[in-house]
């Protein structure tokens, strides 16, 4: 009979916890953050960290160099929520919707808020200009560039679309700049790819802006980021900014990557052994796809993670022990395949400590982070927001 | 050029809304409930649908026999949130953590509900005992058991662990019945097969039930449950109750099983065209990963419709165009491959809809429903839940 002998606490406080939930170790937040910091110090670019991934007040400003920003947001609540706590500078980077200008003006006038905007056609760009000479209120624009092909944005040599939207937004807009993200570098694991990954992303940054300045235009902001890139870069010339997010927090998708360690990772989900299935080789915990995420990108990398790796409760990885399968709220928890390990013996009751895949996804299934540092469970929370 | 066309309103009340959000078809909703209300009344077992697709009081209402119950959540929130709107018969059926129990306790105390819960071990049975004669609160317990070995569970005919269970529950707690899930079904397609499924999720229930009344053991409950077997069920005898959610609302991977039609599926996202990269045939919204949710469960199944289905405002599928990608905040629609479709001119600023593959997960991305009838937005909100 296993099961019986008693579930140690460790002292941890994590025994006060509900599960599942959030856990973030604010030592490894800081850690990351520092190191990005003084990387992109030496790069002499400033960081302009992306807050979708943590949606904290509490995280942004431990990843912002300043309480007023600069921040980059991926909502317009975001925008509304980070406007609320003190930012002040930001750019809502993904490409505008007409219909979502209105709300674009009430946040910079309600907070005094320096929100950017970015967009990619002459038909954005018309109707921002055209809304800017209604309003009177003359929004900052970031033409997005398209460097590597896999998602939104000009080409990098596409003159005619560059001058035009530029040319587009005056009067009624204020073209501040040129904005991309190396989107296909989160598909690379080689140093020296990713070292090319981000020199092209600089390249095409500093080609568009080029382009936009031969042509008279103005564009004092040249933004890249992705953290791959961000961790790769070995010069940013002609670079003005860097908009990195996950790097604060890390998670197993960007260790598969390298850009960062698998002990970097300051997320994990608080889970309780709630069954077994010995035949199998199964643990059953009560972190289900909804606490964990239904991200799997770790199944195209060398190194398929399941839907995490399981640790004990001082955040230690178990031998091979990943989360297996995933149904709402049960995780299913095996030996990797192909391992010798044997699986542990963890009682009903036993808390484990589970590293993500993509801390974004996951952190998005929950409404708050509770604080770890030196080990132990602060009792703080960090509420963070969702939704549009 | 295109994208310059005005973007018709229709008169649907769609365009006060801010995307990406959720709709909900209460037509559909309540033709899905009366459908299967109906089917269950001839197999002459009880309707206890399972809360957790849709975590919404008012969703429940329509879907559940009165406004007490019965019913089935997956959380504890779950059961907070629905005994506080008046629902009093709930089972929770995840398998018991012994830290959870105080929790139960409070339930059952402060809202006088009939909360029950489920476990499958010997030690999760002694705990709960020992926990009801400390509190003098006696549990309704349902023993979980396996039928098809996708998860937790006792095996049908493990008698010794079924009896085990069941004895080591006395005093202190007060076994209910056993309770079975066939979640194997979901990887069915033919409906011979979900027959078959069905038939054996039956059968072994009933097979649990005889042993424990062959022991003198109490089961007066014996239920079942998943959306696929509650479809294709064609006795039930000897079973007392189905549960089943997902059926309610339905959903692309559900339609692949052949739970559904895709003109049942009650949900969608709403979404706004971003941007358009022309030369990849590829349009842009504003509907990523984060409204749509990472579940990719049909890429499993014979047609993989991506991140979801594109249909326009009216909620018509557009000829095979898909979300052939997603990003956080940014949906790629594309014809789907190898078909001859061409991809439809769709301005920036176009209103679609999005069916989803899982409704439980892109549920869960979002905090409310807005409700559309006759094919209009009634502007009603219905608040849903998530967290745990």
């Amino acid at each position: 009979m296993v099961g019986e002998r008693a579930v140690s606490s460790g002292g941890d406080g994590l025994d006060e916890l509900e599960t599942p939930c959030l856990l973030l170790d604010a030592d490894r937040l800081k850690a990351n953050v520092d190191g990005m910091r003084a990387r992109l110090d030496g790069l002499g670019v400033t960081l302009r960290p992306h807050l979708k991934t943590a949606k904290s007040l509490a995280v942004a400003r431990v990843a912002m160099a300043q309480a007023s920003g600069p921040a980059t947001v991926s909502t317009l609540r975001e925008a509304e929520y980070f406007a609320e706590g003190g930012v002040r500078d930001m750019i809502y980077a993904v490409g505008i919707a007409p219909q979502k200008l209105d709300r674009v003006g009430a946040i910079r006038r309600r907070w005094g808020a320096d929100l950017a905007i970015v967009l990619d056609s002459i038909v954005q760009a018309d109707a921002v200009a055209a809304w800017g000479q209604r309003t009177g209120d003359t929004l900052p624009v970031l033409i997005e560039v398209d460097g590597d092909g896999h998602r939104s944005g000009v080409g990098p040599h596409d003159g005619e679309r560059l001058v035009g939207i530029g040319r587009a937004l005056a009067p009624g807009a204020a073209l501040r700049g040129v904005l991309l993200h190396a989107g296909d570098s989160y598909g690379l694991h080689d140093p020296a790819a990713l070292r090319d990954a981000a020199e092209a992303e600089r390249a095409a940054a500093v080609a568009a802006a080029s382009i936009l300045r031969a042509a008279g235009l103005p564009c004092p902001v040249v933004s890249v980021g992705s953290t791959p890139t961000a961790r790769y870069a070995e010069r940013l010339d002609g670079v003005t900014e860097m908009r990195a997010g996950v790097f604060m927090i890390g998670d197993l998708f960007q260790a598969g990557v390298g850009s960062c360690a698998v002990a970097d990772i300051a997320l994990t989900v608080l889970a309780t052994v709630i069954g077994h299935q010995r035949e199998k080789g199964w643990i059953i915990t009560d972190a289900g796809w909804m606490a964990l995420s239904r991200d799997r990108g770790t199944a195209a990398q060398s190194v398929d993670q399941g839907y995490g790796v399981v640790c004990d409760r001082a955040g230690r990885p178990l031998r091979d022990l990943i989360v297996r399968g995933a149904n709402q709220e049960h995780g299913i928890l095996a030996v990797r395949q192909g391992s010798t390990a044997t699986l542990p013996d963890l009682p009903i009751g036993t808390r484990l400590r589970i590293l993500p895949n993509h801390a974004c996804a996951t952190g998005a299934q929950h409404d708050r982070y509770h604080v770890v540092a030196d080990g132990k469970h602060t009792g703080e929370i960090w509420p963070r927001i969702n939704g549009w």
